[in-house]
C-alpha cells in the first residue's frame, strides 16, 4: 500500500505548507542557590548548541526566577502568628509555611489532598512510603488569592528549595519577564518573548504548568467570534497561548527534570504585546453568576415555568 | 561580552546533554466531511515531508475523530423534549443542541458566558459584531458529566461542523485512540502513541486543549513523592502528560488553524501504557471535602479552637 499524498496535493503550494513545526529545546542551566545572574546562565547555556534567535519564546520556571531574585525565606526566622498556628493545626501544613502564605495572600479555601482520594495518589507514586512521607509533609493545599491570581499556597514551595528555606513567587512575574526580555536584548541583541511558568493543580487531580507572567507575547489569542471553517462566528478563539506554552514546556522542564527550567520554543507565530491579567475578579463574578444560573436551570429542568 | 559556556562545562558529558529537544509538527489533513479514513489521511499527509517514526506521539483533535467516526447529527431531525425547551429558554442555547446534550450527559450546571464579563470578551474578539453574533448563538455553556468526565455541553460542538449539524464526541475516546494506534501500526508498521484532544474552558476564562483519550502512552507521570533536587519526597510529580501534550499541540492545531488537527510530537520519552481515567467521582468527592475543610479552616482562622 502506498502512503504518498494524493497526486492533486503533492507539490501544490497548499501541500508545502501542510506541515508546520514548533520546537521545544530544554536548557539545563545548572542548580541555582540564589542570587545568580539568570540572563547570563541562559545565554551561556544556549550559546553553543542552540543560540537564541529573534522571536524565540523562552518559557522559564518561576522557581529559578524566584531564586535569581533571591525570593528565599529562611524558615527558622519566621515567627508564627496564632492565626497561622490554628490553620496549621487544622490543615497539617507547616506553621511557618502557613505564616508565609498568610503574609503573601488571602486564604480562600483548603483542598484536603491526603483526604480526598485515599489510595489514589499512592497509585501515582514512586512508592507508598514516599507517598506517605510527601503527604505527611503537605497533607493539604490552601487555595489563595495571590495578587489577584488564584493559586495554591500563594505559590510558595518548599520543594526544590535549599534546606529549611521556602521560595516565594516573583513579586511581579510580568515585570520579571519584562526584565529578562530586556536584559537578553541588551546583552545579546536578540529579541525574544518570555513566559514565566508555574506548576498548578488541575481540576482533574494532577498538575499542569500555567503561565503567571509574560513579556513580548500576547498571552491570549484574541479571535473570539472568528468564523469557523464553515463561515460562522463561533464561541471560542480565546486560546490561552501562554498557558499552552507553559504546559507544553513542562514536558521538558517538569517531571524529574527540574534541572531544565528554561525551555526555548522556536517556530511560533505570536502577537508581541501583553502580560498575564489577574483572574480572581473574573472568577469571583463567574462563580456567583454560575451558581445563580445553575439553580435557575435545575429548576427549569424539572419545573415548567410559564413561557413569555 | 562572551556568551560561550563556562570552560568547565563546555564539552563535558553534562553539557552535551544540557539541551533536550521536542518537536511538534502540525499536519494539515484537509477538510473532513464525515466517514473519511482518518488513518489513511494521516499516513498520506505525513509520508513525504515528515514520515511517522516509532515513539512519535500523535495528538489528534477530537473533531476529526468524531467526523471520521460519523458522530454527526442532523439538527433538523432532532425532536426537542419539553425539558430541553425549558433549559434552552433559560440558557439561550439552541433547543436542539440542549436536547443532544441531555441525551449524551447529565447537566450539572450552567456557565452564563455572555453575562459573566460584559465587555470583556469583546476585547478578545475579532470585532464587536462578531462577538455579539457568537454570544447570541451560544450565550451559555452547560457543565455536564459526560461518561464520568466533566466537560461543557457534553463536548457537542456546532462550530466547524457542516451546516445544520452537530458533532458529538467520540463515544469512547480511549478506544478511538487505541484503534487509530492499531491501524497505524498495521498499515505502516510504525508504533506510535495517540492522544485525542478536545478544547475546554479554563478557570481563567479562556480555553486550552486537554486530553480526553489516549493509547500507547501513560497520560500521567507517576512520580508522586519522588525526591526533589535536595533529596526530599515532594508533593507533586503527578504531571498530566497527556494534557500537556494536548495543550502544547493546540499552539499548532488551535487558533484559526483548524485545518491542522493532527500534531506529531517527536522526542518525548514516555511510559507506553494507559488511558484517560474519568474524573467526575474524584471531583465530586474533592469538592465536597474541600467545602467541608474550607469552612473548618475559615472558622479556625478567626475562632481559636481548644488545642489538643
Amino acid at each position: 500500500m502506498s502512503h504518498s499524498p494524493h497526486p492533486d496535493i503533492r507539490g501544490s503550494p497548499w501541500f508545502v505548507e501542510s506541515v508546520t513545526e514548533l520546537t521545544y529545546h530544554g536548557v539545563d542551566i545548572g542548580l541555582l542557590e540564589g542570587g545568580e545572574d539568570l540572563v547570563e546562565l541562559i545565554l551561556e547555556s544556549t550559546s553553543d548548541s542552540l543560540g537564541l534567535q529573534d522571536d524565540d519564546v523562552l518559557v522559564v520556571s518561576s522557581k529559578v526566577v524566584s531564586l535569581a531574585e533571591e525570593r528565599i525565606v529562611d524558615l527558622e526566622g519566621v515567627p508564627v502568628s496564632e492565626r497561622a498556628e490554628r490553620i496549621a493545626d487544622v490543615t497539617g501544613i507547616d506553621p511557618r509555611e502557613v505564616e508565609l502564605i498568610l503574609r503573601e495572600s488571602t486564604v480562600l479555601g483548603v483542598i484536603p489532598v491526603a483526604e480526598i482520594a485515599p489510595g489514589r495518589l499512592e497509585s501515582y507514586a514512586v512508592s507508598s512510603e514516599a507517598a506517605a512521607e510527601a503527604l505527611e509533609s503537605l497533607p493539604s493545599l490552601l487555595v489563595t488569592n495571590w495578587n489577584g491570581r488564584l493559586c495554591t499556597n500563594a505559590g510558595i514551595d518548599l520543594s526544590n528549595s535549599p534546606a529549611e528555606t521556602a521560595t516565594l513567587l516573583p513579586a511581579d512575574p510580568n515585570e520579571s519577564a519584562r526584565q529578562l526580555r530586556e536584559e537578553i536584548r541588551e546583552r545579546s541583541g536578540t529579541d525574544v518573548a518570555v513566559v514565566i511558568a508555574d506548576t498548578e493543580v488541575s481540576h482533574r487531580g494532577g498538575s499542569v504548568d500555567i503561565a503567571i507572567g509574560c513579556a513580548g507575547i500576547d498571552p491570549v489569542d484574541s479571535s473570539f467570534g472568528a468564523t469557523d471553517l464553515f463561515g460562522n462566528p463561533k464561541v471560542g478563539g480565546v486560546d490561552l497561548i501562554a498557558d499552552e506554552l507553559a504546559a507544553g514546556a513542562a514536558l521538558l522542564s517538569g517531571q524529574a527534570a527540574e534541572r531544565t527550567p528554561v525551555v526555548v520554543v522556536r517556530g511560533l507565530e505570536y502577537e508581541p504585546n501583553g502580560g498575564i491579567e489577574t483572574d480572581a475578579e473574573l472568577i469571583r463574578s463567574g462563580i456567583w453568576l454560575t451558581f445563580k444560573r445553575t439553580v435557575q436551570v435545575k429548576l427549569a429542568e424539572y419545573v415548567p415555568f410559564r413561557r413569555s
